[in-house]
């Protein structure tokens, strides 16, 4: 927790400051990140609303000395208090507001005690943006750049520690804080668009004031604050701001699932059921079946549900009606604020069952044409595409959810690539995965990476083989779904001899003051290989940003055969035709084969794909070929092609 | 082709054997296994149909010399011509009878050509059994014992060599006949018997005139009798109510998606079409998920489904509907005349997508309480799951298969048991598979197995190990599902050191007249391995026996800890209980815990399941515990306990 003073009887909140409060009394306080209310102190949260909004409730979280008896009036405009509940913290009132039809305004909140002594809180019901609602989010069209802040790029070195925040900068520490920043991102906004990104997922900024590996930010101490050795929350939304100007959208992590020990509620909790196994330590069991399971025993459920990640990470408990809107009011009010493009909610799967189904449906309820996508760590397809919207499933759960991470995926690339091809692996493995498609609601909208922040870098998952990443990166950017790349990964970082997520989230070279031999932003100091990698990543964006509507079409895959796996995309019919001159001809296709042996191949083995007339380019070396040709390609290879 | 001679004009068929057959003037015939249509000869397909049926039509392939031309009378009842066909061939006339009302009786169809000379056939349309159409098939209350009849037992040494027929008994020969047959299982149903099988699945004995590798019996030339070198269709039917009258029932193997390159269709082609890419050998691509894939290719489909297995067996074309009925019909003769509970049909998915639909929805119209499982060889759940009837589907396809092959778990089970335990490996390979189980129509009714006649034995596949060994074969005869063995894994065949499916399908030892050392039918020779597992799966056995509505109730399982993974198995609510006197206490309940390393276990840890003053007794040794005991459990050990 991070407060700030104030001295005013009644004050108006910092608008994006999250903490709008009311002290009775002037009092100047620290900044005390182990939280301790202040007497006299009120905090709203979400610290204000939006008028205009799909569902027109939202409940405030007042939280203050002794509120929960308080009575509450509101003297402003048609908005009304339509409930009012306190649980077992005296500390805590819940009080929701019905805005139906109702103009941005200040509202005035009075909570009256028993003594008959008021306290006035202004709460703010602003005026959306223009276009809010129907934001369009992330999509097949993009290529998701995904970045660990505190390893990107130190961008000011001026909040590398901060004041009552007990984990300081220690670069030699790979567990510890290296100093990366939102500023770093802004400042290497340049280099991110220009190699053709256009979405960035930030690994979670809100404050993580805890004791140690806070770098990581999965660990929440403050759901409406930056935490400030990133930044702001002005800086976020400024951040947000200039990325959408160049044409890049922000998609913000969020946790759903667990807080950070050092929460404020763990030392004042609103309710005894707010954190699962009474707040007390039991693992999760991680074993996610369960959920879906015909024969799971109820306790396997509940142990995967209500397990905690770890000991740091009290495991909430969103079948807590005012907790669930919490969560589900935070991320409304994050897209609200920060102008998102997308969200990724991490752990998705461990929150209560129907809540996600209530939280996603909220917010799509909210932004029709928006993009989340959970994160469900299983590499089997069925368990994944349970939770995605329009699966088919074997229950009536209704899950909202666009998107999911496509682990199966990841993992049968890299099963395929580092297996020899018979009839049961190489890449069959992929071929089968991708039919298995059959099971997704809708495919194209799978979040698809060689790598993350969780997991060994592709380019050791392959063994540091460098033909093994170009095909991998190839496939991966031309393949159905939005491809997400990990920083560095365009370079060939790798953690060879370590799979220490400290050492999987190295410092980008470049990002520090300090580091003046090798600067991937600007390729000095970059080796051939990582030169040239940084090259084929960057002709491989440019090509998805040079016919978007192809990458929105369709995948159309053959058998792999002999260890040649051959695939083509094309817009769906109806779509708007890549116009662009391309010497007058419209471009349809892009056809891409991926070989493991050398071989001698005759294009006329496509004929369902390939016209008569057509004629392939290929983007590595801008060679023509017929289709009645026949093309020889070397080992290992992975070729792209324009078809014209 | 395996005809006989007849000298009347106009002859009522053998009743079990398959070809009416008139002939215009008295010829006398030699057995002639490569087929050659004699003048005058008239066959008809199916040899006789039977009043009563639920769909009421049957279409006649009638064969004959010029018959195309003809026309067709019947004198007989009030069974109508409803439908007259030719084809390419002027050999074949497909001749729709409609018997809708029409009671038991011999019919006279007669042929008359363009010179109005006539040929008459008798064609007798029987009387069905009573409760034909109400039979029980196989089910989870089962156990199946799968026989490779060539090399199970050689009861009739008479028959090892036929006139007429190339492929000749060679026991050196790995890929030769090796002269088992019907007798030598009908000799031997007590041992089956005895040993708790319930069911009898014998690979298909169908005739194979092939010239060689035809002791499998995949390559039909002839769908409507027994290979003489197995016995005849009088044979079979003996069988067949011999094992009845034992609770014995049986599961014949089918063949649908090609014959063998002898069967006379391609002597003497029906149509064009009958025969898949022009009769001409491309082979298929084996990729099952062609079938299912968003993204597939329709080459891809097509080189899936038209595509011959091996040059010897040509495929199918099932899309053609007199071929289709073709194949509907002689699946419902042979239930009705060898009075089957149950069929399993080879390489499923291969012939058509929608002949399949067909095939499957008129078998269970017919007999709607029975069952048929057939064979997708896929580790992929979805895909599997496809088939069964009652499974979520992405498409409208409509299947009526009650089972399929479970191939995904024994997949699972070997993969369990010979990797190490961790968050990703071991037990929870299992675990993840069951839970994988909402994909499917009815779990309980899928055949389970450890291996089969076409991979590597299970003793083999787990490493010569007993202990393993036991794991699997617990675990896939008290899991979910209909438990299926193969001849011999019992006695701990194995195949070390070759995969060849002549070595997989070894004859069982006891089975020939010369096998005097070994014989496992007696006991004598067994070593105590052998000796101990051949008890092992008898107790398992008789465990389902004498407990079947527990094996055909619930299973819950517990999510696998430390290497243990335990299980119960319990009655649905309402199930009739096991009264079984049992010192007067109903079980309920049947335990199992498979556990690698040595384990002390509080029984506690299963409260759920486990009541206070319950108590479990292990089957294998009758010692008892109380459910607040710890028990301890040596290491690879599995244990199956009575719950009182």
């Amino acid at each position: 927790m991070f407060n700030f003073n104030s001295v005013s009887h009644s004050i108006c909140l910092n608008r994006y400051r999250a903490l709008p409060l009311i002290l009775t009394s002037a009092t100047s306080l620290a900044a005390v990140p182990v939280y301790a209310l202040q007497q006299g102190q009120i905090e709203v949260y979400p610290p204000n609303w939006w008028a205009g909004m799909q569902n027109p409730e939202v409940e405030l979280m007042i939280y203050g000395e002794d509120v929960a008896d308080d009575a509450v009036s509101l003297a402003t405009g048609n908005v009304k208090v339509s409930r009012v509940k306190a649980l077992d913290s005296e500390n805590y009132l819940f009080v929701t507001l019905d805005t139906s039809g109702a103009q941005a305004q200040d509202l005035m909140l009075t909570l009256t005690d028993n003594d008959r002594s008021q306290r006035t809180v202004h709460y703010p019901l602003e005026k959306r943006k223009e276009g809010s609602a129907s934001r369009k989010g992330f999509g097949p069209e993009d290529a998701i750049y995904l970045i660990a802040p505190d390893r990107f790029a130190n961008g000011n070195t001026a909040n590398d520690n901060v004041d009552g925040y007990q984990d300081k900068v220690d670069r030699q520490f790979k567990g510890g804080r290296h100093g990366g920043d939102i500023q770093g991102i802004v400042d290497n906004l340049d280099y991110i668009k220009s190699m053709g990104f256009t979405q960035i997922w930030t690994m979670p900024m809100l404050e993580n004031a805890m004791d140690k590996y806070s770098y990581h930010g999965y660990s929440t101490t403050d759901y409406y604050n930056i935490d400030p050795r990133f930044g702001s929350n002005d800086a976020f939304i400024d951040f947000s701001e200039k990325a959408k100007s160049e044409g890049v959208g922000v998609i913000m992590d969020m946790v759903l699932n667990h807080i950070g020990s050092n929460h404020k509620w763990m030392e004042d909790t609103p309710s005894k059921d707010w954190i699962n196994n009474e707040g007390k330590f039991v693992g999760t069991t991680h074993k996610r079946e369960s959920l879906h399971d015909p024969h799971a025993i109820e306790s396997d459920i509940k142990g995967f549900s209500d397990g905690w990640f770890v000991p740091t990470m009290p495991d909430l408990n969103q079948r807590n009606p005012h907790l669930a809107n919490y969560l589900v009011q935070n991320a409304i009010w994050w897209v609200e604020t920060a102008d998102l493009s997308g969200i990724r909610v991490d752990t998705y799967s461990y929150p209560d069952k129907a809540f996600l189904s209530e939280w996603t449906n909220r917010l799509m309820d909210e932004y029709p044409n928006f993009n989340i996508v959970g994160e469900e760590w299983s590499v089997n397809p069925a368990i994944t595409a349970y939770w995605q919207a329009g699966s088919q499933r074997h229950d009536d759960y209704d899950s909202a959810l666009p998107s999911v991470m496509d682990f199966p995926l990841q993992a049968a690339v890299v099963k395929a690539l580092n297996s020899d091809e018979s009839w049961n692996s190489g890449f069959i493995t992929v071929y089968e995965t991708l039919a298995t498609d059959f099971l997704y609601g809708d495919p194209n909208n799978l979040v698809i990476f060689p790598d993350n922040h969780d997991m060994s870098r592709i380019y050791t998952q392959l063994g540091h083989d460098k033909a093994k990443w170009n095909m991998a990166m190839t496939l991966l950017l031309t393949t159905r779904g939005i491809p997400q790349v990990f920083y560095g990964t365009e370079i060939l970082m790798g953690n060879e001899g370590s799979d220490d997520h400290g050492i999987i989230r190295s410092d980008f070279p470049g990002g520090w003051p300090s580091d003046s031999d090798k600067n991937a932003f600007t390729g000095k100091g970059l080796n051939n290989d990582e030169r040239w990698a940084q090259q084929r990543i960057k002709a491989l964006l440019q090509l998805r940003q040079t016919y978007p509507q192809l990458f929105q079409g369709k995948l159309k895959h053959y058998a792999p055969i002999d260890g040649v796996y051959t695939y083509f995309r094309e817009a769906e019919k109806g779509a708007k035709r890549s116009a662009q001159s391309d010497n007058g001809n419209n471009v349809e296709k892009i056809m891409v084969i991926l070989n493991k042996k050398a071989v001698d191949l005759p294009l006329s083995t496509y004929t369902e794909m390939l016209k008569t007339n057509d004629s392939i380019t290929r983007i590595s070396d801008g060679k023509t070929f017929k289709s009645t040709d026949t093309i020889s390609l070397s080992a290992m290879s992975a070729n792209v092609f324009i078809v014209r």
